[in-house]
């Protein structure tokens, strides 16, 4: 028998997504995002959901692109932080020494830090209620050397990505390979 | 400089989810999704997208509701399981001995085995391209007992939720907390 905790947004694993974009005046920001994931196949698309209150919301709106960035273990503060200040008031790259490069696929930025960059054309808005769902189509994704395994693929050990605790709001990381996914479960049919 | 990889659905990390429900029979089904998350706060809301060739999807389209339970690492074959086979063959439930619950509260079921569930009422569904992405507003979340810590709060640690790898296709756990969010980023500003 389960016991009932209320309609809350409890998911596990949630990601934590540095999402990149341009305010007006072309100055790069960055946001904190966990509320997301990828939504379609083909064509390639990624969910960003976010108040209107953020100032990354009518950098989205206004420039129809944005960056979905990695956080890392190696950047945990940082992918904190920028969930913490507001571009309205200071720049977050600055700030915390983040390095903005310019997409040359879309008009967004992302930072350099983050191993593995997706970038992202928006494709569809939908107004759900305090939150606001961005879907992007992606673009291209973009990794440090340094991520890739000899076959070519991102390692998911070698990027470390950061989860997000939706109960207690903490940041986790990612532990070993327990399994083959279309494979584990042959045992079971 | 990092390397560019395509337009491809890669992202770090992404859920397992047991969606659940009922076809026009009633017989309960249950599939694997990772393309999804929580995407409002206000009404709260999770988004799963689906393929319009799973048999789930007509499900939810008649039914209006499903669930999403959150795969754990002691049930890794099972959510596997559930991924591979298709409800249109097979009572899923049955063959993998996952104990179908009747929701108290939505028209759909849910694996008894999982210790974490939302249970959703549809609220929005929007065609993407190949995936469609189905939100429900998660109308109350149930958990076993024993992966609530002392304050009541769901444990993600006693969850040991899994991740699906979408480089690899692999399945991951959960490391141990790392840090607070909103806290450990404070040095940087």
């Amino acid at each position: 028998m389960k016991k009932s905790l209320g309609a809350k947004t409890l998911l596990f694993p949630t990601p934590v997504l540095m999402v990149g974009t341009y305010d007006r005046t072309g100055k790069p920001n960055l946001m904190n995002a966990a509320w997301g994931g990828i939504c379609c196949s083909q064509p390639p698309c990624v969910a960003v959901s976010l108040r209107k209150a953020r100032y990354s919301y009518d950098c989205i709106v206004e420039r129809k692109a944005f960056t979905v960035g990695i956080a890392c273990e190696a950047r945990m503060a940082e992918a904190d932080y920028v969930g913490i200040a507001s571009g309205r008031d200071v720049d977050k790259f600055a700030v915390s020494g983040l390095t903005p490069v310019r997409s040359d696929l879309v008009d967004a930025p992302y930072a350099a830090e983050f191993p593995l960059v997706l970038e992202c054309r928006l494709l569809h808005t939908l107004e759900i209620g305090l939150h606001t769902q961005f879907i992007g189509e992606i673009i291209d994704v973009k990794a440090d050397d340094d991520v890739l395994g000899d076959d070519g693929h991102p390692d998911i050990m070698k990027i470390s990505p950061l989860i997000y605790d939706t109960a207690r709001k903490g940041y986790h990381g990612v532990g070993p390979l327990l399994g083959r996914a279309f494979s584990v479960g042959k045992t079971k049919g």
